[in-house]
């Protein structure tokens, strides 16, 4: 089975604007598929920016919105998945905002949509309602590519139940603030060694209101390595997620088959 | 509450040889307390060496043998804990052998009782049976300790059992091999983060038999970082558990307030 190239667009784009967001995330899809990427990562809450207040609510969209379909045809037109963060209006009740996360594949179709499940700090929770599902999960390039947003990938708990799902490869749309650089740096490899799996990790970058977002988007691989990582100004970055590198290294690091269930009852305790 | 300093042992000892390693014990023990040291930590197996064959059964005791014995009297005379491995025979099935750790506290008692769960490779599996008891916890010095060995510390679970059960400073007898260095460099740093405690790693180091060992022997803090790490040579290290560290860490990583457990089940399917 060839590498599915993984391009992660590390970028705040333009806050509250969301046509320009999606002008970013076209130019970026194209420079992608010409490297020969099957799939581009974009930040969470990338189609509105993140430190935007109560624009949030207000830009907040269905899963299947207006902007939703933008992105679908994007995926379409440049033939390649794309995954970003965006906030999602529930379709019933209105006034629910989730933190939430898409995948398109590349003829255009839904693939994986996902809500944060684990809130970050004060801004988050006064905007967001949690999502209540665990693992989010599709099929991409003859790999299982799962899904979930920035906090959620702290918690070791999160990355296992997406590896015991059969997860190859995590995508994390991020926005990471200074002083977390720990989790880019170290947090995210050691998930993906742990796990046995690839982490796709793309951050936003610089200042944005109360924030100082850190750049330094990681593709981490199933050795522990950064196999990509990059600095904090804007980029495209572009990693190899190989899978007989994958079957090489699960082969010499049996940890699923190593653990003992049985002994694990105190994490699920209320 | 003042810091409790802590004491790694960084030793391979004398293979085989239980006197030998006593009286290494009881040095290390004698520096460790002059440096105002409240535990010592050794190896995995250090009464009797890892790589030693059917020696390991020839040589286990119980958790209340003559070695045990010993040991208690040297952490009552110099008036300090002592955490170390050894291999421990079933008092009631004396075929069965536990890759083991005890703690006795500063007053010659035991503290902590605890069987390897998670065993390592074909050389454990060979000559041991796995524990079947999770979490094992003590009081110390005010701060509540737990021990595990090795293996264990590296899946995620184990340690956040640990964490969810109120442990301030998890202790850890390894033989880390080489190419595993990731253990003591990213994996025990992220442990100790994620779940924000201390983790104490004593490793023993060199070539025994088919394996190398690998010193690096790790005193890790809940902010991620080393705070003492040892090279590959023989070394007595110590570093502090700050418990008002621990505290000011804890208000700034909620890690544990923010779990959700109800979503984790997969963790504990069969």
């Amino acid at each position: 089975m060839p590498a599915l190239r993984t391009a992660l667009l590390q970028s705040s784009g333009r806050l509250g604007d969301v046509a320009g967001n999606l002008k970013i995330l076209d130019e970026a899809a194209g420079r992608a598929a010409a490297a020969g990427a099957g799939v581009l990562l974009a930040p969470e809450l990338f189609l509105t920016g993140y430190a935007i207040g109560a624009d949030i609510a207000r830009l907040a969209e269905p899963s299947d919105g207006p902007s939703a379909d933008a992105v679908a045809a994007l995926a379409a037109r440049h033939g390649l998945a794309i995954g970003y963060g965006y906030p999602e209006r529930d379709t019933e009740r209105h006034g629910v905002i989730y933190n939430a996360a898409q995948l398109f594949g590349p003829d255009g179709a839904s693939l994986i949509r996902y809500r944060k499940t684990h809130l970050f700090g004060g801004f988050e929770a006064e905007w967001f309602t949690p999502g209540d599902t665990g693992v989010a999960q599709a099929e991409l390039g003859g790999l299982t590519v799962g899904m979930m947003i920035c906090y959620d990938v702290e918690f070791p708990e999160n990355v296992r139940a997406q590896a015991l799902a059969g997860t190859d490869l995590l995508l994390v749309p991020t926005a990471l603030m200074h002083p977390a650089e720990i989790v880019p740096d170290a947090v995210v490899p050691v998930r993906a060694f742990e796990n046995q799996l690839y982490i796709a990790y793309a951050n936003r970058t610089g200042p944005e209101g109360d924030f100082e977002f850190v750049g330094r988007s990681t593709l981490a691989g199933p050795d522990g390595t950064a196999r990509v990582r990059a600095g904090q100004g804007e980029d495209l970055l572009f990693g190899d997620v190989d899978p007989a590198a994958l079957a090489a290294s699960r082969a010499l690091n049996p940890y699923l088959a190593d653990r003992r269930p049985g002994l694990y009852g105190p994490l699920t305790a209320p």
